[in-house]
């Protein structure tokens, strides 16, 4: 057993630290969150040392790195207090290298480098849950062309991305779900913005489609993949959201412990006080956890030893430990969090919404415990 | 034993219910709290059938009732979606006959019936905490006046209130603690907004007091008291608080009961699902139990009977229980609840201020323990 | 609202409270629960002061009173130390008034006063859980006689108890559930103990049934009757376990605050640190709720407005609380709780089998979160 | 890094499990526990394939393995069902091969390899808890001998071990502590056993010393050394202790997941309803999050960075963690848990007595809380 990184990964992540260091973030990401603007220069300043290139294989330009380096970047960036909710994408593109056409993955990797967002995946509707007979989004073939039909909602990065990869069922066989990559500058989409609890650097929106005119060349992945297609690529999603999770409440239990040492009432600092120690033995449990947990995934993955329900459980722990330390981190800096432009304050509304997004607490949990059960039988 | 109202509670309980109904107030609310402004017409409403009389003795034209009135008033209040939170100093106006000489009562007292923010006490110092020994607010007498010097912090109501009756320490003798009636419009006084992550319709301020000057007949009860008489009313307090807990738990299960009943995934309501039915049976025990809770402090503290660590305990589990109904009800609401404007979304903010506000969960926990255990020695 | 009992319940409650002052019982019931033996001496005290006829209506020589009054006995019962899940059946003997023929009930009551079990309900198979549909126990008609044959499993109190109804299905018809008043010295009934975890001054069995010889005059209730009569009835079950789980838990906690306040460590009793102060808070907390939980469902069972989920609600809730309320006591008593034979460690070991005898937690939550949310259809 | 064992690990693993499978343990183990019986033979077969050698530097006979190899032993001992709980001072040899001196070393070693078991050490009192400073045993040196008077209590595996090393107080100087290595057949030596909830498999006692001979070469370690001692190894002792708690959990879940599957209620395996899912999801996260904490802790003593509060988070968390999975595990065996022998339904007792005893769940916390914070000061 080995719980350290290689000298390779040391540096990149010594790399990272330093763009975190190289300025003070915390102003802009404050704006950025009162705004709900996405924070590009800060992707770009991620990207300019390689960040959305850390899976990418090398033939497409990218580092062909592993889980575990990818884990140790979200890892440092997290704690020293950046959203890494935002980049999701960045590390997914592997699903473009897979599914997509050389034309395709032109279109997107034309991209790589800038910071910008570039797709997302689009599946929840508003009658469906994450639920996919539910679903009412259609394609039709018509004279030579595919037209698209349907609504989506709480669709992540809706309102910014160019391109967004949709899923639907075939209008004349609704048993067949294809995904297309869909310009989204065509003409007969519409789009809302919906606000937050948090995670507001990120958009969220109703999207609408009206009839908009596709070509075949814009199928993405095969004809009828789109169920598997979705289901493989889950894990990586609740990985990193998981990773984000984990980040978040490893910055606020730095912030709380500098602050309780140098906090004093009574006299005496309030570290020196026995409920206040309790909040620090557990913090310190759920950090160590969620750490150990998360690079044990990522080294599973990358030796190919992954469990099915291997990231389920990480995002559902994660999600709910790491929200247990902000809470507690909260309650520490008391006044002073509350109050203010705290961050804490701001990765308290951020993690709440992650127990939902990215596929909610309840699947998670029925996922990792048939998973659980599955081996015994 | 006897659970229910009796019939004079019960129609107090429809009038203000029937305030509640007469508008759709919950657009209302959602504006008050996204411009943090104060909800001065719902709150002259609630006035007009009498909400700031209620404790009130019938000499000072009140109505002269109990606790448990009050309690009922709160818990439909809070069902129904209002912020009670902004209301904690109406009923505590008993503070004033209590402590207050003719001329003060008559300065408070104009403002019965309209319905405003009328005072609120200043303790908490940046230095402070909630530590007394701290405190570096004073007062010198100097000529036949007093010039009070200090800074007051998280003060609620702060930037709107008339009057703010301020703690302070006699200059020339740091042991007499005394409370002085100040009118916030003197000269001298400079006051900033604080942000918060909940409660925003009601004001949070730094306070500045640079030599404001004040006569001997601002002196708010006896001189030396002031910290006796600070314990003495923190059990009013921390009873309205826990009820305004309960209140904002009890709205966001109805919410979401309704919701779990409709919402249809997969061919059936969630409500049949095991994993949220495990949520209704816990959200349904934490509501009983905060009922039960208040309700028989209310009772004994009506009939005389009211234990030292009552308020405190009722304080610590409703803030916690009430945080987690509110977080089962936005799980249930999912997207909708975490997207939008849903109000089980304020409420989530608002919930995790009064776990900090109006006393830390620490101070409860160690007050309500030493008073469970005091009763073995 | 009056959270008080009456003159003449607190006067029951003192009779009870001189019988459990009387003598030092813990010995006794120490010695009991080492020998799993039912502690006759006891229970036949309490009847001496009339405790199975608490509920019994008047006609049939009772007292003919109410839940609420019961509540407060098995409340003093249960903080003196008094095992009182082996009473469970005696305030049940109204349902042998409801359902039982003349001959059954005097067969019955003539045990009153003796402090012996009478009779217990035989349902939970070895196949079935507590699951009706895979039950394998049938009667059939021969020449005039009936005919249990059948194998019962977990039987509570079936190594002790004269008579036993025995729920079966017709072996002419399986959807008819019947009940049969059994008496246990017939031939053709084997037992075997089975040894417990806790409650083990309670018997538990395995009951097999090798062609018993019934009289249609054995019949209990009416024919098909069975499965709505146990649905009917469960409601007391789980309220009593319920108010046996609370008391256990108030003893304990009186254990463990007369030991914090006494117990020196480092030079002050432990009872003034932090971390056991929040053990006090939290133990108060849980014993106020189950108190006003269990004394709110008596009082609406009394007048009539007992609820579906109500009594699921309460057994799942107590049990739970009390466990906690036990676990903590223990972790203050520390070594003197877990070695020797203190009572709080044979608290823990019966509070664990209470989570699944008489209904697991599993069924509870289930019917108290689907009775929370039928009210919002 | 790498969460895998290096084949020598895996193939030393595998000879355990060849031990624990070479017989069925399981009915062997029952009756040592019905009995309070040391279990010989079992520790005897261990010792047999070096279990006592495991961390012993090889000039002394020994293997001179590390951590991560004896956390990977006690896995799969803890796993099989076995209680290693009674195996906490043969890995701590170490010891004495430290402290003690050749003539003590070879007394000790002597005992290698027979399975019994050899010392333990002697600190807490009646009155002191785990405190120093309230100890009352002393020596005193009186005519070239040394006098050893007291009262040790608790005392795990006092009835049974020729050899215990006793802290003890110069009489003369209260300030000095100092532990001598006792022969227990010496004359002036009583004890008494304490039954305890679990852990029944070693003994607990009180033990009195009484004017005990010792001679000067009887003194372990230097004298007034006692105090740094017992810290330095309390370590070790922790960690073991979290070490039992993990396999104890992982034995259980696995008995609870078997069931599961194969238990039909209802016309379906209960490992298909949502609320045993949940269970199981939560098993699985506190399975895995041990693991990772105590390989972790292990690699982190083998490469020299173990941190102050490392050990003591372990017990905490684990003792906790492994206590709520146990909880799981018998509520999903339901009655077949609860009654008869299941092994699950004596971990449970067993993990119990594990919170308080080798260091309460207060120290631990205490400990690890501190440790965390010390980082930021």
């Amino acid at each position: 057993m080995d719980f350290s990184f290689t000298e390779e990964q040391q540096l990149i992540v010594d790399g990272f630290a330093d763009v975190m260091n190289s300025r003070s973030w915390e102003k802009y990401f404050h704006e950025c969150d009162e705004t709900s603007t996405y924070p590009l220069e800060w992707v770009k300043a991620l990207c300019d040392v390689g960040f959305d290139r850390i899976l990418l294989p090398e033939e497409y330009d990218g580092l062909g790195l592993d889980w575990v380096t990818l884990a140790a970047v979200y890892e440092v960036l997290g704690r020293l207090g950046g959203p890494t909710y935002i980049l999701y994408q960045l590390p997914g593109l592997e699903t473009v290298v897979r599914e997509g056409t050389d034309e395709q993955r032109e279109k997107i990797f034309s991209y790589l480098g800038t910071g910008e967002q570039v797709l997302n995946y689009a599946m929840t509707e508003p009658s469906a849950g994450s639920s996919w007979n539910d679903m009412r989004t259609t394609y039709t073939r018509r004279d030579g062309k595919v037209y698209l039909n349907g609504h989506k909602t709480f669709q992540t990065s809706g309102m910014r991305v160019p391109y967004l990869v949709v899923m639907a069922r075939n209008a004349d066989d609704m048993d067949v779900y294809t995904e297309w990559l869909v310009d989204m500058s065509k003409p007969g989409i519409a789009k809302e913005p919906l606000h937050k609890l948090g995670l507001r650097m990120d958009s969220c929106a109703e999207v609408y489609f009206d009839d908009v005119e596709l070509e075949e060349s814009d199928l993405f992945g095969s004809e009828g993949n789109g169920f598997m297609r979705g289901v493989a690529d889950f894990d990586l999603e609740r990985f990193l959201v998981a990773l984000t999770n984990y980040g978040q409440a490893y910055c606020a239990f730095e912030d709380a412990a500098k602050y309780a040492n140098q906090r004093v009432q009574g006299g005496q600092a309030i570290a020196r006080r026995q409920l206040i120690q309790l909040k620090f033995a557990d913090m310190q449990v759920r950090l160590t956890n969620m750490r150990n947990m998360l690079f044990e995934i990522a080294w599973k993955h990358d030796v190919g030893k992954l469990g099915r329900g291997d990231c389920s459980m990480a995002k559902y722990y994660c999600s709910h430990a790491a929200f247990e330390v902000v809470d507690d981190a909260l309650q520490i800096l008391a006044g002073v969090g509350i109050t203010g432009d705290h961050r804490v304050q701001r990765f308290f509304r951020d993690l709440r919404v992650d127990r939902i997004s990215g596929g909610t607490d309840e699947m998670m949990i029925l996922t990792a415990g048939r998973a659980a059960l599955k081996n015994y039988r």
